[in-house]
């Protein structure tokens, strides 16, 4: 049932925190808790108290003083803003290495995000990943049966930009970039960047600056 | 040559952004031009002008009014700011699909990290992924040896807290989480999560808040 509260505006780092929030929640209800406080939740993460209570404000739910938040209504609402009970299909291009270790990963499934089918220049060459492969030039055809919002490109960066032009032109509004091409984008379409060796990079970053390399 | 303002304080979004840049700016210097304004950076990218002014600066060049930045050093700015000419080592324990994939990225070197060596409870099982993958039993041997600062964990949940803790009293500094684990680690030790289906939820979450799905 979509919820008005799913449309809130909460900041990246929120979203991102939110899944994490949700294994304690539900271990805590299983407890048979009826009410929990940012301050339990900050704990358990080593997180700041008050961003864990914003995170949470932001989901829409009101604490009580000195009670919290009430645990069951709170849980559904962390569900509700992730989305996890609105299923959002998704495709993925590209099913080498990396898409095949994507596709292995659980967490998907689990906020509500399904990927229907899969396109590779050599479909019968990859190995079964637990969805259909199909060869490159099946992309409309198969785009315009099961309408996914999603895209993701796990392809070499000279074919990204075609490749989102296609995928755009059939209909798909989100595209989640693994390569390091810079996607020139219509308006009405979101494009998340995902470049790994920049984490690493981050992750490096912060240890020469806190002098532990 | 290690460089004083590497040390500055760039913010991790802006550390995130920099490895854009390099690109931009080797074309323009291979095009013989000698200055670049953060306004012509910007307009590739589709970024906002001031946020890519402030990132530059963050790396300790000047720019001249009206000529922008001079090009040649900007380039060995941002090079040395994200420490590409400084080897960072670092090891991968578990070479699954996941831990394959990384291992065929050409970025990290680019950036300076090096991935010297990788242990999987059945290396014999891993494909050749060109660097040498060792039992787990040699982990410490190993790490004595290679005397690595970053930790990379592609192995499963559940084992990633033992894994961290032998990582870590073996002198890594740095680790690279993808497990879903909140990893419990002492002071001078910085975790970077890596969750992949969050991104994914990013996405997602910001089509239904941009009303695209």
């Amino acid at each position: 049932m979509p919820h008005d509260k799913t449309d809130c505006i909460l900041s990246t780092q929120s979203v991102k925190r939110l899944p994490l929030y949700l294994p304690i929640l539900a271990e805590m209800r299983d407890a048979g808790d009826a009410y929990v406080s940012s301050a339990v939740i900050a704990e358990r993460l080593s997180f700041d108290p008050i961003m864990v209570r914003k995170d949470l404000a932001g989901c829409g739910v009101t604490g009580l003083p000195r009670k919290g938040f009430p645990l069951e209504e709170l849980y559904q609402a962390v569900e509700k803003t992730l989305g996890c009970h609105v299923t959002c299909e998704a495709v993925m291009v590209g099913v080498g290495k990396l898409g095949a270790a994507l596709l292995g990963f659980p967490g998907f499934s689990q906020y509500g995000i399904k990927i229907v089918a899969a396109f590779d220049i050599q479909p019968a060459q990859v190995p079964h990943v637990g969805i259909p492969v199909y060869p490159m030039r099946r992309l409309e055809e198969i785009l315009a049966k099961t309408k996914p919002k999603i895209g993701i490109l796990t392809i070499p960066a000279d074919v990204a930009q075609p490749i989102a032009d296609r995928l755009i032109a059939a209909g798909v509004k989100g595209i989640w970039n693994f390569t390091s091409t810079h996607l020139a984008i219509p308006e009405g379409v979101i494009v998340k960047r995902e470049n790994l060796a920049t984490s690493l990079i981050v992750l490096s970053h912060r240890l020469r600056v806190a002098k532990l390399i």
